[in-house]
């Protein structure tokens, strides 16, 4: 993979008269001391860190729309960062130039609780948003594990847990604040619930990830909090008849809200980590929303499928402790696989097939980790079709990577001859390109390409990310 | 508003060479007859009708990507053509060219029940599409009224009344193969349920109206029939009592299926159409899909809400034969507002806006109506704060014509005032695109001319219509 040969002119010294321009600007909030920039060249990933040439903090729309002009201006690279919580090298500064935090871009802008709509700016963090909109009966149900920024949930197309019921980043957007690549500030929508209104902005920039503008603030849906919630736990003997458990009670029209498989290395891991006894199987989680009775009823229909699906131990729980209790395997789990291999660094992989193929991919994944001896456990959103691989490597040993990374390109490959996609929710980055080739052809590519031509004509917005230059 | 200046170069007599070159591919489903041309020249909006030189019928993506291939070759406009079902002038030849009808491409080409998929030619209609999976036990949700094919579901980002529970077009279309207009075959997407794999072509292309490419195959999500399927109705003394019971019933978590609204006018209508005795005062129609029990619950909740807000009268019912009685009034509502003045035209607005604000957007466009003593009806899919008026006016009085107009032009603008939308359903065609642009704004219009000239970048995709091409 060659990512910098085509962008060779960004990378040069910033020009002085930009660097004066941004200090009068920003004041203290532009830096290029190493440790800023240190801090701003790497993401959760596995990939070694690429420092840009300096960062600012930005505070409002209008600072950010300055800052992309005098970088348009100049031709250097803007790299948007929200809380560097990203797993595929999206926030490296591959060509240099300048990130933009936006993690001071903090303010909540508007709850409209009768419309079930809030407006944020960028930096608003998933777990800050849920704060601030506690008192209004409302939730915003995107959780993908890390307190992310709404602003970096929309460039990458989040989701997690809650999208079996609730939808995923790309739902939930109603309308975007963007800074175009010429430091324009455009509204991509309403809040309105649907429109018809044109070409969709809103979904051309959810799941950019940095490349064609710079998100800064966002209108999301809220939902009711649930009146009752419940969850449920139970084992399998195989990865078949867990996904078909859950085949069944989509079908059968039950609305999980949440429904998590843990394999039994997974579950392993979790025994060890928290001293628990689960069977060493294939483990399900659910939750369910509703009403008092519905959650009962919703219960009782997957219990009954899962008994013709040879569950084991089907356990359910009402009451938030006992409920904390059944969903702690869940909640330690990336901690519990972490310990699978003390001192070695987690690979996550991303793949999402129909649910049909589901049990299959995974399958066909674990042999492939077991046949290259990688100490691994699988995550899975299973509702969706959604799993991560969670492979735990030596960084400093060149062949267990590469064996990690050979397993991920056949997962990958599986996915796609399945008809489904390299990543369900974790996005492209640097480190999916070639598959992102792969999933769409040529054909789409070049589609692709021309809309960055066409939005970003100098390749300044995040360069090197998502897809190639030519 | 001058529709044709700007692409005087398209208009032209079809050279020889491309009539000979679509005679020899299509046979006798190549036609330049009168007829041919009429029936492709209108939809069914109250605008003249414009025809096309010409209507080729294709049976396959690989003929439309040969006929595409011609008319880029020779700078020919390609007008999609499904059903002709539009209200906002969409399939109307405004610079001629030639209209590919693609109502012939009505084969189902999977059905996916694990997966809750089905992929469909673009000529497929809701309709089929429900008849041939209705032994799977899974249903497709969206019923803008008309018969519509589903591939001019997804090019104006269609939706209707069972959009509150289930989401529109851009909701539920999974994936796309669209014929891009230089003739590339390419896929949008996965069978996958969620991705983020790269820009969101498939997002791109659901609501363009065909002024990017053409739509060839549609992977659309289905859903299981519901178990039980309960109906309501009542009466409230205002339109913003039947709005704040909808505005509740949705904070308190109710999942409603469809909730429709009439105002007194169009029970008036349906009262002398149907020989009903409904009181003559704004009603909701509500849906309820569950569980046996589940139903039963939402329709207690909900009448508890209304009774609140002063509801009248308030009835529901689970069998089909009193379900159908109940909705009657809804199912006839258009073709009894026909009635309220004989011999003339209905003409159909469409708004979108937040639901807090939708009592005081309609009552606004009412009393506008009554100032310029204009026979009109209001039908609301009030959960998602959408509304169409129905006015009726003599096409062949300009004076009536322009008093319609005049309210649909504040109606519109009162819309997004209200950050809402100008159009929540029926898309931009001709006839909105001005008032795209007073919604989204000179800088928005810009990135989706700048979206248009990258993907169709000699303007012969449906020329015209969305946006100007300067």
């Amino acid at each position: 993979m060659n990512h910098i040969g085509d962008a060779q002119h960004l990378r040069k010294p910033l020009p002085e008269a930009l660097l004066n321009a941004l200090r009068a600007l920003f004041g203290e909030r532009f830096s290029t001391s190493q440790a800023m920039r240190a801090h701003h060249g790497r993401d959760e990933s596995s990939y070694e860190p690429m420092l840009p040439d300096a960062v600012v903090f930005a505070h409002s729309t209008e600072e950010v729309a300055a800052f992309i002009k005098l970088c348009s201006q100049y031709v250097v690279p803007v790299i948007p960062y929200g809380c560097g919580t990203s797993l595929e090298g999206h926030v490296l500064a591959l060509h240099g130039g300048i990130t933009i935090d936006l993690s001071q871009m903090n303010r909540m802008l508007a709850v409209n609780p009768e419309d079930l709509t809030a407006t944020v700016q960028a930096g608003v963090t998933r777990k800050q948003l849920n704060q601030e909109i506690k008192d209004s009966g409302l939730f915003f149900p995107i959780d993908p594990g890390a307190d992310a920024s709404i602003g970096g949930m929309a460039s990458t197309r989040a989701s997690g847990t809650n999208a079996v019921r609730y939808g995923t980043m790309r739902d939930n957007t109603l309308a975007l604040t963007v800074v175009t690549a010429d430091g324009n500030i455009i509204k991509t929508g309403t809040r309105a619930k649907k429109s018809s209104a044109g070409y969709d902005l809103t979904r051309v920039y959810v799941g950019s990830e940095g490349t064609l503008g710079v998100i800064t603030e966002i209108t999301v849906r809220l939902y009711p909090q649930p009146e009752a919630v419940s969850a449920a736990i139970c084992s399998f003997p195989t990865v078949a008849d867990a996904v078909n458990t859950v085949i069944q009670a989509i079908q059968v029209g039950v609305p999980l809200a949440r429904v998590e498989l843990l394999d039994e290395n997974g579950v392993k891991a979790i025994n060890a980590h928290d001293k628990m006894t689960l069977p060493v199987n294939p483990l399900l989680l659910f939750e369910f929303h509703g009403s008092e009775n519905g959650v009962k009823e919703q219960a009782e229909v997957v219990q009954e499928i899962a008994n013709d699906n040879h569950a084991r131990g089907f356990e359910w729980a009402t009451r938030p402790e006992e409920r904390s209790r059944l969903w702690a395997a869940r909640h330690n789990a990336y901690f519990a696989i972490l310990q699978l291999r003390p001192g070695c660094r987690a690979i996550s992989t991303d793949c999402c097939v129909p649910i049909s193929r589901l049990a299959e991919c995974v399958l066909e994944t674990k042999a492939d980790c077991e046949a290259n001896g990688l100490i691994h456990a699988i995550i899975g959103h299973v509702g969706d079709g959604n799993f991560h691989v969670q492979m735990m490597v030596d960084p400093n040993d060149a062949a267990d990577v590469a064996r990690a990374e050979g397993v991920n390109a056949r997962m990958v490959a599986r996915a796609i001859a399945m008809d489904g996609t390299c990543t369900g929710e974790h996005g492209i980055g640097l480190h999916k390109m070639d598959f992102l080739v792969q999933e769409h052809g040529d054909g789409a590519i070049a589609v692709m390409r021309a809309i960055k031509h066409a939005l970003d004509p100098h390749n300044i917005m995040n360069p090197g990310k998502i897809i190639r230059w030519q």
